[in-house]
């Protein structure tokens, strides 16, 4: 069984508010709503204040797709560490007969599995992942490394929930760096305190913690552990649901997993290390409705000005 | 097998050309393409365009994820006329052992198929599809009916292809229009003359013509012939790859199709019908990249207005 993960009394509660309030539109199943206007509109001002944020940095812009590629997925590790949230795309092969059968089994509701094969795309779990085996392919990183602005991109975390925060399709964004092992730390530091920065003038409380990716099994909780202890990965936290607050950014720091994995390097022979700084963009906008309430109309005149300059 | 669609040696050089420029990023598998900066740019440009010309209509706006839940795929007909277009998620239930199993597997790029259920989302192959179920759970239509804006949405046609005109995961701007048979047409002819004016401004030789769904099979044959001869489908088709034009926006008629299936109607108990007008959005800027060149920065200046006023 896929994990299913519980609300809270209060995310349950903040969930109904967003659907009556047509701020989400409820689908079949959990943790897949559509964006009604409003919450559409604050979501396109966040991520304008992002790109005025990182405007003088010059990054490299890269929009990719919801998919990614099999190969890659088999390439880069991720199924070793979160098997239980990919998601992969199968589809028909037949001909006349078994569309047919498949169609009437399927229109019952049954189980019409039988009649879909593996195909060579997945379903994109992070906004950076194309952008390592890109970057390699151009040979020797330029002195000073690489950024790469992903925009905001659709990935997929199969974890159904009725937690607001949790939801299965969201959009990320993503700034990856791949550069030396300084130029990554000075990077996650930067940007640690731009994007604080930001999200006080937008009238969030946040606090910046340690944190771990939800590796899976046994094994994932030593590798938990690990990168806690090195202090690999940092989050803002804001509230949404509760009581708990919910990681609303993330500041990476990956060594040299993907250099490893793909080649990446310097002309001297130098080693790049890869980081990346996350924004779970639904997240931040779910905060804001949270801190601020329902109808932006009614938001304090301050961040309405750093959303809609 | 998947067909496979033989892109003309135009196409294939076109998409060349897009990738050498850099306003498209390769991935492993054909169809599948990152956004350069400047292509990025002109979707946007081309999506507020879109945008200006509907202000005045005070539609619905409705954003979904690239997902559909598999129920409304099972409920719509879909798999009836399109089942190799269509993509299934699967997704991961096992435990630690198999999670090891499936990750070596995968890591050599074997079959690891096996370790794969099918979930309960696929891949959305519409933007409009999860319109009429939400439309239909409000009760009673108002009266006029209702207009549904779905933004530029992630769609996924299973068609690899070198024709970069066809690409498997792509935007689909869709205006839904649920209202008497008499506003289902006056609507597609009102869209018909905006969208063909639209495009005109931007430098495009666009025309318009009856055109048919590519239905699957032997049972399709007869779907096409029925539906071109009713007149259901207009297409407005321009020069991409060539040397045949392609089409970059539809105009459709699906009378009382999805008001059966959803049980959509009026108050006095009015018949209700759909219709829709749906953009290819990145054919549109594939389409104003073949007739004005890489560089957007020397476009005719009208074109140039009109993207980006």
């Amino acid at each position: 069984m896929v994990a299913y993960r519980e609300a809270t009394a209060e995310q349950a509660a903040f969930l109904d508010d967003l659907l009556g309030a047509g701020l989400f539109v409820a689908t079949e199943v959990d943790g897949l709503y559509g964006q009604g206007a409003a919450f559409a509109r604050v979501l396109t001002g966040f991520d304008g204040a992002v790109s005025r944020l990182a405007a003088a940095d010059a990054m490299e812009s890269m929009h990719f797709p919801p998919l990614l590629t099999r190969y890659q997925l088999e390439t880069n590790g991720y199924l070793g560490s979160f098997p239980h949230l990919a998601g992969t795309v199968f589809s028909f092969e037949g001909r006349d007969g078994e569309a047919a059968e498949q169609e009437s089994i399927a229109a019952r509701h049954e189980d019409w599995s039988r009649f879909q094969t593996m195909s060579d795309v997945v379903l994109a779990p992070a906004a950076c992942y194309p952008v390592y085996p890109e970057i390699a392919k151009r040979g020797v990183l330029p002195d000073g490394g690489v950024t790469v602005d992903t925009g905001a991109a659709w990935v997929f975390r199969n974890e159904p929930s009725r937690d607001p925060a949790r939801m299965r399709s969201f959009h990320m964004r993503e700034f990856a760096r791949i550069a030396s092992p300084d130029d990554i730390l000075a990077f996650r530091n930067l940007w640690l305190a731009r994007v604080t920065g930001l999200v006080g003038r937008l009238g969030l409380t946040a606090a910046s913690e340690i944190a771990n990716d939800p590796f899976f099994g046994r094994a994932g909780r030593m590798l938990a552990a690990n990168q806690r202890e090195q202090e690999l990965k940092f989050e803002l936290v804001a509230q949404i649901g509760g009581p708990e607050p919910t990681a609303i950014a993330s500041f990476n720091y990956h060594q040299d997993h993907f250099s490893l994995v793909y080649g990446l390097g310097f002309a001297d022979g130098g080693v790049a290390h890869t980081g990346c700084v996350a924004f779970g963009v639904e997240r931040v906008v779910l905060a804001l409705f949270r801190a601020h309430g329902l109808d932006p109309q009614r938001w304090p005149s301050e961040v309405r000005a750093e959303l809609w300059p």
